[in-house]
């Protein structure tokens, strides 16, 4: 997604807003530009391509000579990535300049409007319309521009915005997409993150929709959509910026998946207290949850594959009845929230637009709504009733794998515990399953200490051009997670499949060689998945088995085993994951491919 | 799946057994076998392969002398496909013979008893454990021996059994697979399916579980596992044999796309009366449907698209939260059914074995069972507590078409009915759903008559690698069918994606090129999904665009655009299904494929 910066102060501009800039990489771009005031003129620099470009360009910034501007790095939505579309962007005598993240929707009509009014278009954005926009109504007031402009907007955005007529002051507002507010001795900022600020503030002010903010290098002012002043709280961040950075490894996916059992570990230990289970934070009585009908989980990607495994843990162990939906799916489908649903919102970032309006149109309805997020301080987490919290701490890597394992524990401990509430299990079983929960973080890393074979194998495979992933049950869960981690890093068209179902169709595909990765981790459904898996071997396939370490037929039908320690069938996911993560990084290393920020993903989607 | 034809009577048995196997084609196979009994040896001729070459190698039958024999077709599920591996099979002193149709799980245990007993095994089938399990048995009576084998046996079975003791008879039994047994006055018949005795006979028994027959050339004695004798009715079938030819077409696939509108005619017509929806077959009360609490659709392959069809139909009209789930996956996932709950369960054969066990299980848990299927008297049908047919007629291609499109109008009459019932929808609105869906038959042919747009289209994409299908709700049950129409005729890698989850990783697999068909037939969502089709163009797709006649902005998108005529926002499936499937017929006939009988794929999957 775009990222935003934004300063006034004392201090040049220009480099400031390059380091900001830089902080945001983590959400994906194709372009970047700057926009500097020197007290007569708004210089614009930008240029498609990495920030490097952008700073040779500029010489560090050196050549943009003025304490007020701001930056932008684009992920194209509408308009190629390109010089042109990049922004920010001028209207026609550059009097104004405005960078947006977000998609206005109804562009189309308005850039009509423009131009059978003689206003000329240079780009392909929908982000030039707010520009000329603001142009069209400018009436020598920036507030009550700006207001009257977004009135005729649809869509998300968060928006900066410098006037030439006024050199001391520039305007941020938003929408439905992210933008924080810091302030140090130094100066005004705004960001579309945290990291972009951490450096000189730790304190934040969140921007709630449809709020203005007005920067001067003395002032921060709010006001709402009449204009009127608001006051707002700051918040405070206590990350450490250093967590950020990528250690002794090569790519920040790489120490991600090694940050795995401190995360998983970091995620379960608060909630377990003495030995017994207690999720303090999800603000329901023990009647709350006795009453409970249904548990709705909405989320995007990955997210959405620790829910597809949840409704079997949830299921399983507290029988209440659990529908798994996109975010992106649930918010158009006017779904039907009875009385006693819950509706559990999983996103890493807080941010994700879909998971976001799904939040609102749960809450639109009256249905309570629990988070389970990793940001603190995010737009899901302070719009849920109740947070629940995972550890994970920042997360780079696009492809999410320490976010993930975090949210899964977080999952099966809200299982356990509604279980619990409900007298649906036993005090040993609990137990039992406290026990195995407390172990993941050691049998993560007992997988993680033993790569060699993963990534000789992969080495084998970087050509693939096919590749499927089979299971039943949870393990259909796993495969599919295993298949978008792949998929998204390596380019090679992965798709799970679950494997009772491979014969509707998709088994047309199997050739000789083919690639097919099986997870058996079920015990009383080996001799189903066995079955199919001799299926597609008879067919020609070549079967990678993941498998528990005391099935003795593993070697007998896969060619390539893992076995993964044994644990409780509910929590298999999080242990024969793992050699997936380390498949799809050796397999995207040994083709080449940028890791940590794969050709056209973002790590947090902020639009739809 | 595997077809097994018996014969005992007055006439030659092999050409009438290769005869019979001639019609069970449509099953699927890769090899095909005979076994007839000359009155001194019984005579195997078995070969990979079509069967033709079965037919080759007997000189059509003429080379196996004898008046009892049974014949088989197969398709492989454990052991390659080879002349060794195809049935018949027979013990050492080829005094015992036996075909067999489904998976005897438990072949591996058994097989090392018998090993351990000195048996020797000269393929690799599960189906050799039986005629040795025969054999080690064996006490001079085949009805105590069949008994006492069966008990040992764990799986789904048809088996049919020849013992060289006694030359005036033979056997069968089945559990989990279809058998049923006929007679004329040349004879008496076993097969697989109705129409391999068609030709002869009208009137057939439906074999249950664990019945046993003994066939001499006059009687048909039936008996339970207590080897007592039963009585059994006979159902008269009224199809007609001509229904199942090509007709003036090339393949069987594109004579049944062209007879939907027949076909959902068919099915739509008896079920309005006098411009008024009843479904009389349904078996529900008024109070019955109103305390309705939730719906599980449970199904595989299409019909399970039909499902998530379904569930937008049902949930908009009559406000009942409907679950859909894969067949395979419900009936090992413990599913909760609560009071109120009904089970509909899809299937054109009325065999699928996985839907089979999840209606059992759904009984079981004491749940109504509404059945949704095209062949009178499958298991399926005879199982359901109530059965709304679909009156597509025989379906022979493998990929299904006009099943697949009268499944999902049955649906659209059950959830306006319940709609309606429950007072959910107005008398004007619910007759306008009428009106739009009487229309839907002349609205498909109106597709049909404008093919050569899609056959020059597709004629450009037969060496594509990779295909993706996006669409939003609705759209996106009809991308899931228009994929894997596509992926089983043409064996192109391709996958359907909600619109909206397309930026959490599969994005990455857009190139230059990429072909991505885009639907886009519900209005309120043209905005949203626009969005996406833009990101993917930007980052070079090609997009074909199927969407409603009266969109403005089509072409502005679409570069090959097809329009669908307007219909209800529910029903646009059934419209927008059509190009795809005429795209995937005309791919895989450019591509050479075999359109009626893809690779790997058996038209009714009753094994699991």
């Amino acid at each position: 997604m775009c990222g935003i910066v934004g300063y006034i102060g004392g201090e040049q501009a220009a480099p400031i807003l390059l380091d900001g800039l830089s902080k945001l990489e983590y959400r994906g771009y194709d372009s970047a530009g700057l926009a500097v005031f020197d007290g007569k003129n708004i210089n614009i620099a930008k240029t498609r391509g990495r920030l490097k470009n952008l700073s040779d360009l500029t010489n560090e910034g050196t050549n943009l000579n003025g304490t007020l501007g701001i930056g932008h790095t684009r992920w194209a939505t509408h308009g190629i990535p390109s010089d042109t579309n990049a922004h920010p962007h001028f209207n026609a005598d550059e009097s104004i300049v405005v960078v947006h993240n977000g998609i206005i929707e109804n562009y189309v009509k308005i850039k009509k409007q423009l131009q059978s009014k003689g206003y000329e278009f240079k780009s392909e954005t929908d982000t030039e319309v707010v520009a000329l926009l603001l142009d069209y109504y400018y009436n020598g007031n920036p507030l009550e521009t700006i207001e009257k402009v977004l009135t005729k907007l649809e869509g998300s955005y968060a928006l900066g915005m410098i006037f030439k007529d006024y050199s001391d002051e520039f305007y941020a507002v938003r929408k439905d997409s992210p933008l924080i507010v810091g302030e140090s001795q130094n100066g005004k900022f705004i960001a579309s993150d945290v990291p972009a600020i951490l450096k000189y503030s730790r304190d934040v002010y969140f921007i709630e929709n449809e709020e203005i903010v007005k920067l001067t290098r003395d002032h921060i002012t709010f006001y709402n959509m009449d204009l009127e002043e608001i006051k707002k709280e700051t918040t405070s961040i206590n990350w450490d910026i250093s967590a950020a950075e990528k250690g002794g490894y090569t790519h920040f996916m790489l120490k991600e998946i090694h940050e795995q059992p401190k995360a998983v570990k970091d995620t379960i230990s608060p909630r377990i207290k003495d030995g017994r289970l207690t999720i303090e934070e999800l603000g329901m009585s023990d009647e709350d949850i006795k009453s409970l009908k249904k548990i709705y989980i909405v989320a995007c990607g990955s997210a959405y594959h620790v829910g597809i495994s949840a409704k079997y843990v949830i299921e399983g162990l507290s029988r209440i009845p659990v529908e798994v939906d996109l975010a992106s799916e649930f918010r158009y489908r006017n779904p039907i929230l009875e009385e006693g649903t819950l509706v559990v919102i999983i996103s890493q970032s807080g941010e994700t637009a879909d998971s976001l309006a799904a939040l609102r149109e749960a809450k639109k309805q009256g249905v309570k709504v629990l988070g389970i997020v990793n940001v603190v301080g995010s737009s899901i987490a302070r719009e849920s009733d109740n947070v629940m919290y995972t550890w994970a701490g920042p997360e780079i890597a696009v492809a999410t794998t320490k976010a993930y394992s975090t949210q899964l524990v977080a999952l099966y401990m809200l299982a356990m515990y509604f279980a619990d509430v409900k007298g649906k299990i036993a005090k040993e079983e609990l137990q039992g399953l406290i026990e195995d929960l407390i172990k993941l973080p050691e049998q993560i890393q007992s997988l993680l200490d033993d790569v060699e074979q993963i990534q000789y194998f992969a080495s084998q495979y970087v050509a693939a051009k096919d590749i499927f992933f089979i299971g039943r049950g949870i393990d259909y869960a796993t495969a599919l997670e295993g298949s978008l981690k792949l998929k998204e890093i390596s380019y090679i068209h992965s798709e799970a499949y679950p494997a009772g179902e491979l014969k509707h169709g998709t088994i047309s595909l199997i050739e000789e060689g083919t690639l097919v990765t099986a997870l058996l981790t079920q015990e009383e459904l080996y001799k189903k998945t066995m079955s199919n898996i001799v299926e597609v071997q008879t067919r020609g396939a070549f079967i990678m088995l993941i498998t528990n370490d005391d099935n003795q037929e593993a070697n007998k039908v896969g060619e390539f085993v893992i076995l993964i320690p044994k644990t409780n069938k509910y929590f298999t996911t999080s242990l024969a994951v793992i050699p997936l993560q380390l498949l799809s990084y050796y397999v995207s290393v040994g083709k080449g491919c940028d890791v940590d920020k794969p050709r056209n993903l973002a790590k947090s989607v902020t639009v739809e």
